[in-house]
């Protein structure tokens, strides 16, 4: 229940100053609020709710395809995180260093950790022995700190919330099927539960992870046609495990690697749930994850009866849908912009007419369409709403992507389209980390991700002309 | 399931060398390993589950209550830690302290957070303004760095899990009864969950959190005698709103100051499970919060149907209780020592001679009691059991207690008594920290609590003879 408030301030249109838009949105749905150190985020409690339901969800598979939660240390010894070579220059750029604790310098400096590969390897090294130890199935959900040059709330920040699972396997198959299972998991979270359609796919191997044989990604597109990177799944194959010793003895009694994969999702899917859905009224939050998905507004609320049947009805759809009532003495027309910056799936209004005539009026965030229903049909009418706008926030979503995705076959045709209007390109590539770094340079645009679904646009790479590879999406990412 | 592991080793007994058996205990029922950085701990799956039960218990009460959940940063500017005086020097000497980011040297030092006053007082300064913003009423599940000396898992560890509660209230009385409920809550998941009765009371000036005008704790006795502090919850008075300057309009339009609270349970608590209802066979965990309710254990396994009987048996018990089976290789033997060490409530035994009786047998982890149960009667039975089981516990926590607790009159009589035997001390006190101070160089205890259930032992201090003004709970503490 939202109070005292005077009035909601409006966000900047998104077709004006997409960024600025963003930052007026995440601020003024209270989601988050600036920390006092540079780049880091106080997560307020609308926002840190959102987090808890996909959270919640993610866990919930994490745990039925048989992974266990842990909790490792913040801190890494220098010592630790330089054994893997990829790895330390991957990261030492952005750590943070622990030199002190009280009044004395350590005698080994630590890093907190940006990501905990080296300890889980430290960790597996000495437990596991036998293939009776194998799969090893861990996964954390923790805070990390990556010091950033440019930093914007959820999207990129000094500290971040994620989970992050690790894991190790008998043999290189088991552990690539791992990779991809993590990779569809997270694939079903964004799809069946933000309502973002994804793009699954390997990374190149210069975008991969800084020590990771092959790294899976899903890609999404944002209302603004840039790129983001909702979710990474990675196959160390041996290499950890070789710099690591991470061994074990096979049925035959004969010593074996252990296979490794590592997987994440961040606080980063806040913000693309955010300019996924999002309009200029705010946040549009699809009901499956929706802290509150039913908001009740009365109307005319001093008049006699009103406010009582408005938390009559609260009660009684309390068990059926996540429901709140705004009973403030705000204004309705307050309650209404407060309600659609906050981006609850569906409004429902009652006021003394609706009494008289034993109705509510329900008001959908997505469409803004107003249905009167029966108060007798509203317990089995509200959850299918609920559905229909969830459906249609991700058909909405995957037209947008479809109406946002060009192919190309040669490197003007490739700026032109992406200077016209940003989106995915879709062009043919050779291989070559050459061409990558060329079409950057000429386009701005990164390979988001070599797909599973391939097509064959052209016998040539984009850029050099040369015999094709693969099809790659590229897109100017966030 | 367990699988692999060819024998549990013994562990120390109790009686011999307390702190060798907890360590033991730790260790071999799989709860932690030990970090790389000194005084760090890797929490493994069977510590973790049994953590998330815990929380997930006492975060339905938080929230049940009208808390919301938030994240803060991790990090801390040395500059807004050091704005209140008594806070700072009750937290500088066991900081750590981040000097550096990638290559640069930081232009401002930061800590680790060792709890979050600071972050959430600037927070509340900032968004704190009127009446109706009040009472705000914040929680984060988080983890915090303290430099300690000498370290032991759960108990006393550099880095640990827990959760800290953040309040502001309009006025005093207001942030009085915040305080209490928010200690009662943390007494009723100790006892009513945990398993482990606790003294309620007000800790001493000397003892209280740095920066707090009073503090409130739950204490609670160690097999061994000694005294665990298992909860804290402090009033903070308008001290930290005044440094920080934290004012809010009240309805006739006056600047007024907040008055605020916090209050803390940390992984601590598993320590204190450990070391309450423990035994020399290894953990024995109260069934509510016991990860695992009930082990299935099948007798000759490689007999035709008993492997097929007991995995049936687990699939009908799935939904009643929390139920896993050890259908390992491993000899009975071993699986049964194993089931004790990891302090399943229950044991159920089933074999060829059962599948013919269509019984099972129930094996009881707190008495070691068995009892046949016909198969029609076990889904009925079983959650009684866990029952009977869990007020089992109490009441020989509560006996254990009482038997362990003395009331003693002069300061001689102190120090004879726990000389011979540990446990809690009731003595009368003047109210002077020298007091306080003499009676822990004679007797090495220190004030537990002043509790709310005031007794009159006698007229005098017992360790000056001056007029007493309250009876306090002393002991030798971890």
């Amino acid at each position: 229940m939202s109070k005292g408030k005077k009035f909601v301030e409006k966000v900047t249109a998104m077709e004006d100053d997409f960024g600025q838009w963003y930052t007026d949105v995440v601020k003024q749905a209270d989601l988050v609020d600036y920390g006092s150190v540079r780049g880091t985020m106080i997560i307020k409690p609308y926002g840190f709710a959102l987090w808890e339901n996909i959270r919640d969800e993610l866990d919930r598979q994490i745990k039925e395809t048989g992974h266990s939660n842990v909790s490792f240390p913040l801190l890494i010894p220098e010592s630790l995180l330089q054994k893997e070579k990829d790895h330390v220059e991957g990261f030492s750029p952005e750590v943070a260093w622990v030199t002190h604790a009280g009044d004395e310098k350590l005698a080994e400096p630590l890093v907190i950790r940006p990501t905990s590969e080296v300890l889980f390897c430290e960790y597996y090294s000495n437990n596991i022995h036998s293939y009776r130890d194998l799969p090893m199935l861990y996964n954390q959900w923790a805070n990390v700190v990556r010091w950033e040059k440019t930093t914007r709330p959820f999207l990129r920040s000094s500290e971040f919330q994620w989970q992050e699972g690790h894991t190790a396997h008998a043999t290189y198959e088991e552990a690539a099927e791992e990779t991809e299972k993590m990779l569809n998991m997270y694939a079903d979270v964004c799809e069946n539960y933000l309502a973002m359609p994804v793009l699954k796919g390997k990374k190149t191997d210069k975008e991969k992870f800084a020590g990771a044989e092959y790294t899976l990604s899903i890609e999404s597109l944002m209302h603004d046609g840039r790129a983001l990177q909702a979710g990474t799944s990675h196959h160390f194959g041996t290499g950890f495990a070789e710099v690591f010793d991470i061994r074990y003895l096979d049925e035959n009694g004969d010593q074996q690697l252990v296979h490794q994969t590592s997987w994440g999702i961040t606080t980063r899917l806040i913000g693309a749930l955010i300019m996924v859905h999002g309009d200029n009224s705010g946040l549009v939050i699809p009901p499956r994850i929706a802290p509150t998905q039913a908001m009740i507004i009365p109307i005319a609320q001093h008049k006699e009866g009103v406010l009582d049947k408005a938390y009559d009805l609260r009660d009684q759809l309390k068990d059926i849908v996540r429901v709140d009532i705004d009973g403030s003495d705000n204004m309705p027309g307050w309650k209404f912009n407060e309600s659609e910056m906050k981006g609850y799936p569906v409004r429902i209004e009652i006021g003394p007419k609706d009494i008289e005539k034993e109705q509510v009026v329900l008001v959908r965030r997505d469409t803004g369409e107003k249905e009167f229903v029966p108060l007798s049909e509203l317990e089995a009418r509200l959850p299918v709403l609920l559905e229909e706008i969830q459906q249609n926030l991700f058909d909405q979503a995957v037209t947008h992507r479809e109406e946002n995705t060009n192919s190309v076959t040669t490197l003007d045709e490739f700026k032109q389209t992406l200077d016209e209007k940003l989106g995915f390109i879709k062009a043919m590539w050779c291989g070559d980390e050459a061409c990558e770094d060329e079409i950057r340079e000429v386009t701005g645009a990164t390979s988001r991700c070599i797909p599973f679904e391939q097509e064959q646009i052209a016998e040539t790479c984009v850029c050099c002309g040369k015999e094709a590879k693969e099809m790659v999406y590229w897109g100017r990412a966030y």
